[in-house]
């Protein structure tokens, strides 16, 4: 008796899911409700009998998670909020009006909303960073649930997730795919094959299921056996009917992303509306996490000595494990170049090794961070641009964590332009809400991963390959927002504006200048976003306003610019002679390269002669 | 007898290539020998057999294309450029040092190399790009091979790659896993369970082949057997030995990316240096493209009506496919947003639907390219960003290709942050050699795809969701590099300066100014990259040097940071307010969406009039 209660009220709940979908969007006039109806049935029987969420206590790291891979059935997330009481009917029909929460896509502006997706085939590898705090962190018993659309299934970063959540035995998570067949534009290279994409994920060491979406009592099977089992994770290849339960659109290709023409017609056909409650069922009780911070000691390196950046890199966030028990540090299968291995070393039950697959590492910081971890993530420069969509979404999911590129620049050397990251600088100050710093010495790098550790948001720390001369003694403090002037006088005719390996030449070039008379200021500009524009304003004053900057990064988006628009809205803006890798770089010493990219000492003292031999603007006036 | 010659050969020539990658990384003191040496006998088969290649003709369509995924092991590709007889012996032995074309990782210095590699899981993706063109355009009968690494198997790109070839029935492509076991820093999440390999492939659609790399004659068979299969591709799952010859490194970690410590041991353990000479076999000769272009017609929009600039994206797409025969184009699942469905429908031949998988698509557009055709590539802008990695690596390719990223901005209204562009412009400024263009009305747009299509270089086109005035007679002509004054007087006293959709509402400003007596002048900069300096320069004279620009992107890397960088180094740089999308946008509608984020006409306004109210820099002067 019982089971059929349960049965006809999840049958009914769906179609409440159907109608409050169809009224959401069509009062937006905009939306993708059939995309959302193909999945009603499969998320009622969740929040109805599978679900354990608290929703008066979000943060928990009890409740499991629910994440909508498919981000775009938004409508189906507020139709459950409704059922549970959460939000009101006066307020899902302020979906994607201006100023309310239920925006077009789920976003964590709402507290019941872990992270963003509306970029596809993001929210299973979040999923998996959240499986791996659960299953490996937590140890709670929550479970993780991640509703997945079939044309997703074409990104790689799916099959990244696959991967890794079968190697990490997340039996605690599950994904449920959606297979309504049809994408925006047309079918799926798959279709109804429903079989294909079980194989698929049987080969990748996962347990499926097969079941139809709509078959509310198959479908709790599914759960429950995807609950019973151990030791892999369980996929639930659902097969639905886009547009289901509306005969005029049902499985017919033309319909996505369109709310109906005829909301009421289309409401009275799935029964009228309806106002179920749900009761989500909670988690158990848990205790509070006992492990408490220490005081943080930094490694010291001595003023001269020499070390690179990325091996103080590591250190500190060795350190920072002893001192801070939530930070967690992943690693892109380069953990002996990034240095994030000494971490490893250290704590290994707080650190994923997450292969060459960026996208799935970046994203399981997002994941770990949306249950209170707080990530340290780290690779080559260059390759975190396989990581772009990911960290640009970061930003939405309104996500802190810490990211560390090595080998910048040309001065990685003969390895070549593949391994150089030399639009990093650009692209993360394009991140809203970012910070990008990029240190020149070892004690410098290790205060900056403390203050990093204590930054919200998406930062990111910027390090060198090869050893660089220590410039600042250990107990220098560095800040985010701050810089160094290394050398200044009243007679300054020019300053040279650097950061990381460029500093070190910069220093060098001002060695050059005062051979020939010429007082150059020098600044190390380490922290790029945000910047500190008084030192550069009063650089400015001092020289004239005869600035150089000279970046081992393309000429777009880097320090220059980030110079150039800090001081761009000033009373008299200074003339700036932007030094940067200009033409493709080559294989060679790193010494070579900072010279055929014109950022070498040589190159910086030549532009800073011209700089002072032409009078400035500010010398003319 | 012959087939034991040929036995012999291969085995001699495998120790060849060992020897010669040896001798390679230690005289650059860099490189990965052991990577190379893993898969030397599986290359010594394929160039000794199965490899159809004119090198005196390296572009030519009727030649296979080999592709190294596994970049790190180029000392084997210039080893197989040895024993061919195009690279020297002293030429190998300037590997890696400055001025040398055998770089690091392989470029296309060298014109036997089509694409770049090194950043992993990009060279299989590429290869179907290669296949595409081979099977569905060229129909010559060549085929692509594709070594890969193990390590790279775990990028989800390579995922693409598979169900693609398998979707598009690529039976002219082969992969070759070098399933050696070791990464970087340790063992793959597979290790040497081929099967694990075999058996996730074949899931994909593909014929697997499992086969020890070090058999040559097992290898030749599974050649064999990949030419054979027919209707799908092939994957041969070779199982190797890293560091294969040399007992005190094979198989063992710690040896990744490591020049011997002692090579004449090593080579004497190979047997010594070896001088074989290969004739690769030469493919059949083939007939010229018969297809010749045609006089283009761009379409016509009448000066004030309201069209979207991605429709005349699409549209203009569809004139160029009348035009040149060489045009191909893709589209990630979203071809009725951008419009490419307009050229699919006109050319479908030439046409390749790329689903939700932008790695991939962008990754075909390297392949396409590289062996002659012209790709044209669209998704939404904000998509793009998926696919970052392949986009910076194509301009290491030296590939010439066009992107159009549509729904630009906050200007897309309702869908919400995670579909809007907002970094696209700092991401593609900030790539080597490219073009970035942003146009604001159809008939301009049009223009501009043309342009695009004789233009080297990664070119990426910024449409907008909403329809726009059309501002511009179809007969007039835009450049690459120019610009359009479109409001200006003697009396200007500040310049606007926007593109797409803000060039509208710099328009609307500069009414509000004159109804207060301010004149403004106001620039259409469609083309951010490169950029129109001299009208830059003359607003800067012209309004005492007062300029605001206004884009709908982030602050950083856009249009406002292109205007500061190219007037940085002049006598009197001007004063620049920047106004840009600061906060992190909502859903709602595009006008409300654009007040918000200060970049509509009352905010253009409001910062023009403080500017003039403030003496400029110039003024006081």
């Amino acid at each position: 008796m019982a089971r059929v209660n349960a049965t006809e009220r999840r049958k009914e709940l769906g179609q409440q899911f159907r109608v409050d979908s169809i009224r959401m969007s069509s009062a937006a006039k905009s939306g993708h409700p059939t995309s959302a109806m193909s999945a009603a049935d499969l998320l009622a029987v969740l929040v109805d009998g599978y679900l354990h969420y608290d929703f008066t206590e979000p943060k928990s790291p009890a409740n499991d998670r629910l994440v909508f891979s498919k981000g775009h059935a938004s409508t189906l997330v507020y139709a459950i909020y409704r059922a549970a009481g959460v939000v009101s009917d006066e307020e899902i029909l302020d979906y994607r009006k201006l100023g309310s929460p239920l925006e077009g896509h789920p976003t964590p502006v709402l507290p019941w909303v872990d992270v963003a997706t509306g970029s596809l085939g993001q929210g299973l590898p979040i999923g998996v960073g959240m499986a791996l705090a659960g299953k490996y962190l937590e140890r709670l018993g929550s479970r993780v649930w991640v509703l997945c659309g079939d044309s997703e299934m074409a990104e790689g970063s799916m099959w990244e997730a696959f991967e890794h959540a079968a190697h990490f035995e997340l039996d605690n998570l599950t994904a449920i795919i959606d297979v309504n067949r049809l994408g925006q534009r047309g079918e799926t290279m798959v279709g109804w094959n429903v079989e294909v994409h079980a194989e698929r994920a049987r080969a990748f060491g996962w347990h499926a299921v097969i079941v139809d979406g709509h078959d509310v009592e198959a479908v709790a099977a599914a759960f429950a056996e995807a609950v019973a089992t151990i030791g892999k994770p369980t996929v639930i290849v659902a097969r639905t009917l886009k547009g289901k339960g509306i005969a005029a659109v049902e499985n017919r290709n033309g319909f996505h992303g369109k709310p109906f023409d005829d909301p009421d017609a289309a409401i009275a056909e799935l029964g009228g509306l309806r106002n179920i409650r749900i009761d989500v069922a909670k988690p158990k009780p848990r205790a509070e996490r006992t492990a408490k911070p220490r005081v943080l000691e930094l490694p010291h390196y001595e003023v001269g000595s020499e070390v690179a950046t990325r091996k103080a890199y590591g250190d500190a966030l060795a350190a920072l494990g002893a001192a801070r028990p939530d930070v967690v540090v992943l690693d892109g299968e380069v953990s002996n170049s990034t240095f994030a291995e000494l971490f490893a070393k250290a704590y290994p039950e707080r650190y994923f090794e997450m292969f060459i697959a960026e996208q799935q590492m970046v994203a399981a910081a997002v994941g770990l961070q949306a249950v209170g971890w707080r990530p340290f993530v780290s690779t080559f420069a260059a390759f975190f641009s396989r990581a772009y969509d990911f960290v640009r979404m970061a930003a939405v999911s309104r996500a802190t964590f810490s990211l560390c590129g090595s080998h910048a620049g040309v001065s990685i050397g003969e390895d070549g332009p593949s391994q150089m990251g030399l639009e990093d600088i650009a692209a993360f100050r394009a991140v809203h809400g970012s910070t990008v710093l990029h240190p020149c010495d070892a004690n410098q790098t290790a205060h900056l991963v403390a203050a990093m550790a204590e930054t919200s948001g998406v930062s990111y720390l910027r390090t060198l390959r090869p050893a660089t001369p220590v410039l600042y003694p250990p107990e220098e403090q560095f800040e985010i927002g701050g810089s160094r002037v290394l050398r200044s006088s009243e007679d300054d005719e020019v300053a040279l504006i650097g950061a990381g390996i460029t500093v070190h030449e910069a220093l060098k070039a001002a060695d050059l200048l005062a051979e020939e008379g010429i007082a150059a200021r020098v600044i190390d500009l380490y922290s790029i976003k945000p910047l500190d524009s008084e030192t550069l304003l009063a650089a400015v004053e001092a020289t004239g306003g005869r600035l150089v900057t000279v970046e081992d990064h393309w000429p777009e988006g880097g320090l220059g610019d980030a110079v150039l628009a800090a001081l761009a809205d000033t009373e008299e803006p200074p003339r700036v002679v932007k030094l940067a890798v200009r033409g493709m770089p080559r294989s060679g010493k790193p010494e070579e390269l900072l010279a055929a990219a014109g950022i070498d000492a040589e190159h910086i003292a030549a532009a800073a002669r011209r700089l002072v031999a032409v009078p400035s603007g500010r010398l003319s006036r």
